[in-house]
């Protein structure tokens, strides 16, 4: 066994795949299209081009791999290595793990997006030398990952920190998951969309009327800009983010709170906001202990995080 | 280093210690009242007094002992063995495990209730045999506990687990910790009672209005006699916990969430409440794998807790 690990991030639009040292030094990086449309055979295929194409130009072979690491969009059964569903992928309780593993006979680690991203984010992001941190990705949908002690925390089903789905506001919109008032359908970047299209639809005097197609994108460009609806949907939005995030804090007493994702690239406006709300909503002594922090890893995050995966469950 | 351990549980009105095979069978047991108005020193004299008793009645020495655990409430800082402040007792401030340690000369552990109650639920009570379970205490306030792989999780300050104060309703009514809109303001015991005494004051045709002094105690009974105004209380406080209960599904995945404190007492029209709402919010993959449970330990809850905390370090 040696001493390298493959991570690859596998994604609707591209499959990512990186060959590093157990330090996390990458030594080369592939990237392809995934071409979803093709199956699941097609996919796989690639997935193994992937893994052969990081291998030959590192001039490394297979015996030097001690695990491969792999990303994926869930729910997965991550113990088993089967995607279970996923919605750009053409996998539907597809073991992903066994064809890959008879192909190269090492241990292989699967695990979804947000997992991978916390690990990631834990061992070569924003979280470097914590033990204990809560990472929170805010884009289409909420997610997140804890590292507790300095593992990842999967719960029972693999399924712990689904925290977007936790209510905060019981009598509000419908979220995707059929509840009513989760924290995903009144912050995530989606919701902000939403918001936005309620309002130029009902009529309001605002900036975000002059687009054809509204996200969250011009919300925060508008709310910039000077536009009080677009400041007043952000607002909201962002205090409904800042009571998710001090929940988590009265929750987890973490050390720190990592938060990527779409939305929070929105920059300072973001974490303002949702420092004002922790100081008003969590308990002192926690929220005076926690840092929270926009993701440390950019484009990369997904198949870093792959790779971390690697070296976390290798140790 | 010996085979037994000693668990004290510190009450406002009373200390409880018990001495214990590294199983959890309790050779002998001793209750003192704590009489905290004579303060810290006579206090301390009593619980080193204990610790003396169940040694003689045992005919065991301290040599047969592996180490002490305590129960207090809290807030504490657990790490240094100091109670920072307790309404109840007279120690403010106060470190517990240093005059104990020098007496007796055996590691002292100290762990707040909520933790302490986590730990024997998780041993000898509801939650034996499970490796991921939470512990809610819900009565004149709510507090919480987790054990994740076979420990107990903590966080960063020792204050994981502050579920009372997550929030759930941000408009609503005021918390004792300044928040609004709190769990433990909207589901603990207190906030039943609350609710009853604003029903009599505002007039409202109820059977709560015959009792000179009314609190949740009261509401259950009524409810059970059928007053509509006590079942509408019941039915909107145990809607707002089973949401608290379906945002720790979501966020923790437990196996098996155990329910103690005095509300938890009120029988199976709690349990059924809180079923209903885990499965109108909480995922169901997660919601079908995790059982909700009543507390197992009875009025021994604090002492067992205290012991298992001892046989847990001790480990």
């Amino acid at each position: 066994m040696g001493n390298y690990v493959i991570g690859i991030d596998l994604g609707g639009t591209k499959i990512h795949g990186a060959l590093a040292d157990i330090e996390g030094n990458v030594i080369s990086s592939q990237i392809v299209p995934t071409e979803a449309s093709e199956g699941s055979e097609a996919v796989l295929d690639r997935i193994i081009g992937v893994i052969e194409k990081v291998l030959e130009t590192s001039n490394k072979t297979i015996e030097d791999i001690k695990c491969i690491g792999f990303g994926s969009p869930g729910p997965l059964d991550a113990k088993n290595g089967i995607i279970v569903d996923s919605s750009n992928l053409p996998f539907k309780n597809f073991n992903l793990i066994k064809p890959i593993k008879s192909k190269f006979n090492v241990p292989i680690y699967l695990d979804n997006d947000a997992n991978v991203a916390t690990i990631g984010e834990f061992m070569f992001g924003a979280g470097k030398g914590t033990e204990n941190m809560v990472y929170m990705t805010v884009s289409t949908g909420i997610g997140g990952g804890a590292i507790i002690n300095g593992k990842l925390f999967r719960g029972n089903t693999s399924n712990a920190l689904e925290i977007g789905h936790t209510t905060i506001l019981p009598e509000g919109p419908q979220c995707n998951c059929g509840n009513h008032g989760c924290l995903e359908s009144l912050a995530s970047g989606t919701a902000i969309g939403k918001r936005a299209i309620e309002a130029v639809e009902s009529g309001l005097d605002t900036n975000l009327s002059k687009y054809e197609k509204v996200s969250s994108y011009e919300v925060f460009v508008e709310a910039k800009n000077g536009d009080e609806v677009s400041r007043d949907i952000l607002h909201r939005s962002l205090t409904y983010l800042g009571i998710g995030v001090a929940n988590v804090i009265n929750t987890f007493d973490p050390e720190l709170i990592v938060i990527g994702g779409g939305v929070s690239k929105g920059g300072q406006v973001v974490f303002d906001r949702i420092n004002e709300v922790v100081k008003e909503r969590a308990l002192k002594a926690m929220a005076d202990s926690c840092r929270i922090v926009p993701a440390g890893l950019g484009s990369d995050a997904g198949v870093m995080g792959a790779v971390a995966l690697a070296i976390l469950e290798s140790k």
